[in-house]
């Protein structure tokens, strides 16, 4: 039997990056968009509780079954597994995003928080991002890798709890070096917000920011993306530092008062 | 010189935890609160970047400097350090939150994704959650293990790029056996879909579901919760799965391509 893959994103149903995945993914499974019915992105892990969520079918991808969410990308993967499909698909899928969801961009990521979320309910899942933040940049390379990705899981499997984060550096087909597993580099942004004041005579600002990279490792998804490979990180949702727990027991002398 | 300690939250700046939190730690420095105008629960770790945002000064707190600002509890953060503050505080807590962030709830609380934010910042966190949803819950032992916090942290420091998921049981104190550190449950939700129908006959959903505990363990928080013991997870923001790693380079052979 045919698998069947959710597709999903935070760009909406009408971006360029979901209909590329659709596309590359179209003749592996049978498919089913899920996706937000507005733009999403940055909204970290973000879910609907204070407001109902509305459903819609559209007609955006010719003959694969595709429904736009009011909710967040996560809803769109909560409301798919349970009121769409019906059961857990064999894989979720995320993207293609239009800009870079490397190293730390992972957590503030709608794209990613999707794929987590299908990963959080047992589904093997990965999210797919393209470096480049034109809605006209060109998909071509990052359809083949999301489909060589997506062959994979399908057929070698992924570790339970762990989902992908695979990124694609706005390159030419020749210019690829291959693919790479990493880690998450250490690299954050640098805060700046843009202070103007609106016509009322009231401040307000704009969030803007600098992204340092201060990792200098070889093994990292910074250093695989600005040396031509595809990066691909592992991802999971525990998020505890099991190495702090040893060092707060020790220095914290807490467990004197069990 | 007194520390500068940074309060957020994700409920606002009239929700009664953060009152209770800068009542808790008035004494240990100068307190500067800068929390969202209004609730912003299950935020995960969204930021506003298609929106500008605002920043209000309030009279909320007394003599404490406080502001509201338009965005999310990682927006405050982030405009907190860089436009009131002017530099890291010493110290930012998040809470007292009306509700858990236990388990796998650290990923989808506005309460930690702001303590999160300032971890990623360099600035020692602590997000604090009473196990109790209600506006009026009793929060004199949340305060108690909030300062004992805040002061351990001052004092003893916590590891670099590590923050505190903080939950408190909802017992008197006669009831707490004392803190524990531990690890993140291996939890999760099992959505239910409440599905209505509107009066103009289109349907609806709210999202509910079922918190299911599959962890055995008695290091985990919702061990030490159920017990009466206050946890302390210590989180990480490398989401890396680093035991992959070796298992996808092993089975995928990707660097062949190399």
């Amino acid at each position: 039997m045919k698998p069947t893959i959710l597709v999903t994103n935070d760009d909406g149903v009408t971006a360029p990056g979901i209909h590329a995945l659709v596309d590359a993914l179209k003749s592996l499974g049978n498919i089913v968009v899920v996706a937000p019915d507005r733009p999403m992105s940055a909204m970290g892990h973000a879910i609907t509780i204070g407001d109902p969520l509305r459903l819609e079918a559209v007609d955006e991808f010719g003959d694969v079954e595709a429904f736009q969410c009011s909710g967040t990308p996560v809803d769109c993967v909560k409301l798919a597994v349970d009121k769409i499909i019906g059961k857990k698909p064999d894989l979720c899928v995320s993207g293609i995003n239009h800009g870079s969801n490397s190293s730390i961009n992972v957590i503030y990521s709608g794209t990613m928080s999707a794929a987590m979320e299908a990963a959080i309910e047992g589904i093997p899942a990965a999210g797919f991002s393209l470096l480049d933040y034109s809605f006209s940049g060109n998909m071509t390379v990052a359809k083949k890798y999301s489909r060589l990705i997506a062959e994979k899981i399908l057929s070698e499997g992924i570790p339970d709890d762990v989902l992908l984060n695979v990124n694609i550096p706005a390159l030419p087909e020749s210019g690829i070096k291959g693919m790479r597993i990493c880690r998450q580099a250490v690299a954050k942004w640098e805060e700046e917000f843009d202070e103007r004041t609106d016509p009322r005579g009231r401040k307000y600002y704009w969030l803007t920011g600098k992204f340092e990279n201060h990792d200098l490792g070889h093994d990292s998804d910074e250093w695989a993306l600005a040396n031509g490979f595809v990066s691909v990180v592992p991802v999971q949702f525990d998020f505890t530092a099991h190495k702090a727990i040893e060092f707060l027991k020790n220095k914290w002398h807490l467990h004197e008062q069990d």
